[in-house]
């Protein structure tokens, strides 16, 4: 490809863009006249003078005298290759948003383009707004390129660190996504998002490109991509880039975008060819929007989008050592060595490469962005470095709740009544979308469960969003609704963090064994969080909640796979200043703990619950006050009033706290002699020492709790190790736990326990066991027992469900 | 839609097909005279009846008496929807197997397909061989339905136990991977896919179309998707049935793809329709193949797929209680309700859905599939549920091994050399390819980073697999290679697993933050190998081996987002029996490490290991002496021979194992009375105990190394309470664990240590805190260790790598 040339798709049918550009020639004549293409022209040299030193230099950022080894850092580290389109596109759409006076923000796909996006976000002056330290003259140009891929300094990709940015640019594949969460109720907001080539291999951004099914032009703001094709990853070339023109519009087109060609090597006609491309496609989506909005046209719209295809490194080194770089994979990191141990020339050719640039005719005296070229960025907020929607606190408003009490399930006696603990939420989930309707502020995410998790009340006052088509028998589906479900968790976890990081509050209710799909998009999130918390600028954002049911105890028809509870593992090995486990064991502690849940800031919170009916244990005070403790000693349900208890039976979880009260009932019914505390877990963070997280416990309280010396008999929700991982440095070294083996396939829900000794039963039998003093009527005792296991595995195996007496089980019938 | 089509592409241009069906018109002609036509309906029928049986009866298998509610399953549960376009598609890939004698596996994508797969899988025969308790006769029948979602049985989805399969229907995603990885390097096989319209939302499925850019047509099998349209999920409709015909269209030849449509209603137009495109699709299989392998076009070649849009439980109910469900999300699961509480006429809207198929044409009187019908299944391992590919440890040929001990680094003293970890283990990958290509039995897979990670070297005997373009400068890429890299690490664990199952050998290498992309697949193959444990018939495969670089400790130029170790945390939270994790401390123990690894069967191996030029500890003796051990004092670097030690210094890593090499060395040069012991673990499982797992360690063994009470300094590799979780039930509670701690950003190799306070000062100020025999002498190294992390912090920050005496220390400098 030698010539610059802009195509667009064929024209003139319903698929197909309905204009072209007007400058389809390879020739360098455009939008812009001579003036403007000097001056944008000029601009992007300064943007790549500033990448390149801030991969290589910490002295000497003007070269205001000949390049040194000394002025090099030691040890290069950084990424050239994506940097010089970045900087073109960041040029290109300041243009666009002082032309058009645009709201727009900028998201970074490709995976290293700091020396890019922190160039441009100096060059338009909020760098030094933020940094006072790093300032728009010569010693701040030092210290910026300095900074960078340095100890103590910022990384290759774009992170919190950076202005202007709400997604991180460490593991690829999210910036479609995060773009949507972010435009979603914004409708003034464009999000130009930048995908590389790279990311695009990745799943979860091959399919985030079907978003634009769930984006109502009326209500929300609109996302822009601009797939950058340089070509090549790090070694390898890239796919979309090796297929045909012809397939890869085929694509776009079948993904329901229209795509724009901005292709070539030559600046000044590529400058040209993506200014008008750029009026085109502002212009499109201004019609776009002015149909919906003013029109009425309620048919999804093909939003534009744009590809360009640049050089990887665009602008570097041609050949280094013999080998072509500019426009190779070679270009991909630190493209030219420079150190006491590389050829002479190397230094030489670096001088040579950053004096291209120009860097005399780009910055003053003082080593500051020339006004003319200055004039180019957008002002105030406008800038992107700047806009407040990239820095979402800013625009945080506190949610409208309704009093969760109100929703309570009635309780007049443990076990007296079964409700579904996450269907009971759901009339509170409404009111909450109801009362946080105007402006919208409030959505729920996830594949396909609202109505499967039984939140089927949230459709009384809403809908899901859907711009897809519609027939007959769809059920709750509408342009507008507070709803989005998307048959990927990538997709549910990456808008709703867009939707998070941009200042609005969210929910994503999920399965809890899938869940575990978004398990490292979790980790980038919580790490946003913890370094976020490290920068006064950045303001406080809404929790990432998640509602995790159908969970491992509970499967039904699913078999094996379906199973497993280490989304917790995973969450509590994250900082505990930003980590939330919530284990609510009925209805009206889960109302209270996602009342809690939903007024926090700046947490993720993970709160796992069943959907099934199930016993009710707690009137709603008590379930405010066991939750507010986060943990505590069931009074009710224990006998040890008098003095220490003989043992402790412990309980983390809906169906573990139901087996461990039904293992209760029958030692109190056949040991009555026996001493029994009942201790349940709401907020699992309360097992760690205080010292490790601000949720701990003291070693005085846990031992309040859980007794110096007496045996623990604790059945928890999760893997049993973690009771221990979080309790291993406790006195109370007597701790028996009971949890999710890895054993399972088809059962009943009292099956499953059994399957891994958390049922009622062996509950009984390890107390037994640990506890001589039981003596022969607990022998006699743990053999009725194992005959009742036996007994039961014959009926569950004849019948497919529960013995009668598990099912019909009360608390208190037996007692 | 209402009348049955067949379309295909456009034609008469390099992207399109080049032909088209001859059965274009919705008429009822086609390739099936009215014998094949009436005998493959009922086939389709049967199919259909068993699917119906398995979710509802437990009694009355063939209807021979009025169905009555006792015949019923108490608690319903199953997946009607995705069955009967399963049983249709099944049925005709029947035939032509037959007809073309194909050598065919099938995938069920869908999530709950087992209602189909496992009825066609009895039907041909395969069932009944395997499970000779589900006989061919009313009895088996009975029993075959039973089992069906049901405690002790089978689960909804297909699963390890359905003979035929290497795909759980667990979590969606991965169909098209794990075909293509079944068809690599297998050139007579043809991987027939149906792929769901759920699944194919996820982003793994939207990337593996791509998939067909990394496949030889001369040396692969081939894939052949059909994607079925039926239009919903569990309660919404699916994004590719509501995109028009269009866009569906222009997606899939943006993929690369021809899409073949069939798309209707009327069952017989349908047959007709299905059959004309399977040998339409099939003689394009076979002309692609010829051309490439007898012509030597080495085009990418456009394979064929078909879209099936079909109704959602088909042929089921059309309305219930007034609702209609046939064709609506309605049909996903049991459509009809049918229990004591439900109206009446449900049971005999069951009977007569049921009776719709016709049984009594179908079964004869023993309840045998009638012969006329049978005869139209495949015959011996021609069935897709007999194929032994679908079985793969059948077809497992063990490794050609090179002796590892031949690529040993030459270790004179320990520390005398450095050299990259990884980058010694390049050249014994690079013969491993070399004995295993003919025919190629081993593969490696990884997002792009053979040479990132420095295992360039095996590149001199073999090259990446791409079927795209090439230009000039690319390096290393071929249409067949050992290496296969796409920046998809679903794709990249999805190929691998598919090569696996069919009875191949591979390795999947990566950096360790981002291989949690695939934690979740982790789990379903980890599921799939302790399941087919259970079953005697599935025979072993080749173990699932991870080699993870580019670690949390040293991170250069990426960020705080790229350090996560939490993967071994994932790992051992399996059973077991089934996984493995390694850290070995240098390269030759990596050698011996991968060579165990690479000959091991069904096992899930997790190594973890450096690039960067490092220290070497150990001969190749004495690192095969302490892999086969996979823990062991370093008896060179201690100097307790004559004794309990005072301290044991423990450490689990290379990253770990050097700093505290580096903290003994300080301790023995300062403090020479203290006995201190030094262990270095490799095998992370030994630390647990015998009565949890196979490589576990008695407590006499345990206690032998680290001692009963004294204190154990250990340094690991990842999250410190790993280590606690794994030893809780230890004597010795003096453990004190240093490890990651989510602290980092840019930083040195050592700085990282530092932050996360497991550097050789922080070990060494650790032994002294707690050891006050160390006296005034321990407390005077402690502030001197206190001031070097004040100067370090000072050099860093100025330098931006290491002071050069941590750098440069070398093991006995100071001793």
């Amino acid at each position: 490809m030698s010539t610059a040339k802009a195509t667009t798709s064929l024209n003139d049918s319903g698929l197909k863009p309905s204009t072209i550009l007007a400058s389809q020639s390879p020739d360098k004549t455009g939008p812009l006249d001579p003036e403007q293409l000097r001056k944008i022209h000029a601009y992007w040299r300064a943007a790549n003078y500033l990448s390149v030193g801030q991969i290589y230099l910490c002295e000497n950022p003007l070269l205001r005298e000949p390049l040194k080894l000394e002025h090099v850092k030691q040890l290069l580290l950084g990424h050239w290759g994506t940097t010089p389109g970045q900087n073109f596109i960041y040029a290109h759409l300041n243009r666009v948003i002082k032309e058009h006076d645009l709201n727009m923000i900028y998201i970074s796909g490709p995976g290293h383009g700091a020396p890019a996006v922190v160039g441009n976000v100096y060059l338009e002056g909020t760098y030094s707004e933020v940094y006072p330290n790093i300032s728009e003259d010569e010693a701040g140009l030092k210290k910026l390129f300095k900074q960078f891929s340095f100890p103590g300094g910022i990384s290759s990709h774009v992170s919190p660190q950076t202005p202007g940015s709400i997604h991180e640019g460490g593991e690829l594949g999210y910036s479609i996504s995060h773009a949507f969460g972010a435009a979603f109720d914004n409708p003034d907001l464009v999000v130009a998002c930048v995908v590389g080539d790279g990311e695009a291999e990745t799943g979860p951004l091959a399919t985030a490109w079907h978003s634009n099914k769930f984006l109502d032009p009326i209500t929300d703001g609109v996302v822009l991509p601009i797939l950058n094709l340089n070509g090549f990853k790090i070694s390898n070339p890239t796919v979309l880039a090796r297929i045909t023109h012809e397939e890869l519009e085929h694509l776009f087109l079948g993904y329901g975008w229209t795509p724009y060609f901005v292709e070539g090597e030559d600046p000044e006609t590529m400058h040209q060819i993506m200014a008008a491309t750029l009026d085109k496609v502002v212009e499109q989506i201004q019609k776009i929007q002015h149909d919906a909005r003013i029109q009425g046209n309620a048919t999804r719209p093909r939003w534009p989008m744009i590809v360009l295809r640049s050089l990887k490194g665009w602008t570097g080194p041609k050949v280094i050592d013999g080998l072509p770089v500019e426009g190779t994979f070679r270009a991909h990191q630190v493209p030219l060595s420079v150190s006491s141990s590389t050829p002479p020339d190397h230094l030489e050719q670096l001088e040579s490469w950053m004096r291209s640039y120009k860097p005399e005719e780009l910055f003053d005296e003082r080593g500051r962005l020339l006004p003319e070229l200055a004039a180019l960025a957008p002002e105030g907020d406008r800038r992107m470095g700047a806009n407040p929607h990239a820095n979402g606190g800013k625009l945080l408003r506190r949610l409208h709740m309704p009093d969760f009490r109100d929703y309570a399930v009635n309780v007049p006696a443990p076990t007296a009544v079964e409700a579904g603990n996450v269907h009971v939420l759901g009339p509170f989930l409404r009111d909450v979308i109801k009362l946080n309707e105007n402006p919208r502020n409030f959505r729920i995410f996830g594949p396909d469960e609202t109505i499967s998790n039984r939140l089927e009340a949230v459709f009384e006052v809403t809908n899901r969003q859907w711009d897809a088509a519609t027939v007959a028998n769809d059920e709750f589906l509408a342009p507008c609704g507070d709803v989005i479900e998307m048959l990927s968790e990538h997709q549910c976890e990456g808008w709703l963090e867009g939707y998070l990081l941009t200042g609005r509050h969210g929910l994503f209710n999920s399965y809890e064994a899938f869940i575990r799909i978004v398990d490292s998009m979790f980790t980038q999130h919580a790490k946003w969080l913890k370094m976020s918390l490290e920068l006064p600028w950045r303001r406080k954002i809404a929790s990432l909640n998640y509602l995790l049911t159908s969970h491992v105890w509970r499967q039904d028809h699913n078999g094996f796979t379906h199973q497993d509870p280490g989304f917790i593992d995973h969450v509590i090995n994250k900082k505990s200043e930003m980590v939330r486990v919530y284990l609510p064991p009925d209805a009206n502690c889960l109302l209270s703990t996602m009342d809690h849940c939903l007024r926090s800031l700046n947490y993720i919170n993970l709160v796992v619950c069943g959907k099934h009916d199930a016993p009710q244990w707690l009137t709603m005070d008590a379930a405010v006050e066991h939750c507010t403790e986060g943990i505590g000693i069931w009074q009710w349900a224990s006998n040890d009033q008098d003095g220490e208890p003989d043992v402790v039976m412990a309980c983390a979880g809906d169906v573990p706290t139901l087996e461990t009260l039904a293992a209760v009932s029958i030692l109190r019914e056949h040991l009555p002699e026996l001493k029994i505390r009942v201790v349940n877990v709401v907020d699992l963070m309360r097992l760690e020492p205080d010292t490790e997280g601000p949720h701990g416990m003291s070693d005085v309280e846990y031992d309040s709790l859980f007794t110096k010396d007496k045996h623990i008999i604790f059945a928890f929700h999760g893997y049993p190790w973690l009771v221990h991982r979080l309790t291993y440095r406790r006195a109370n070294r007597n701790l028996h736990v009971r949890g999710y083996k890895e054993e399972g396939t088809i059962t009943t829900a009292f099956d499953m326990t059994v399957m891994n000794d958390m049922d009622r039963f062996h509950l009984v039998i390890d107390t037994v066991d640990r506890l001589p003093q039981t003596g022969s009527k607990g022998a006699y005792l743990k053999q009725q027992l194992a005959d009742k296991l036996v007994e039961h595995r014959r009926y569950i195996k004849e019948h497919g469900v529960d013995m009668p007496e598990i099912r019909e089980w009360k608390w208190g019938d037996s007692k």
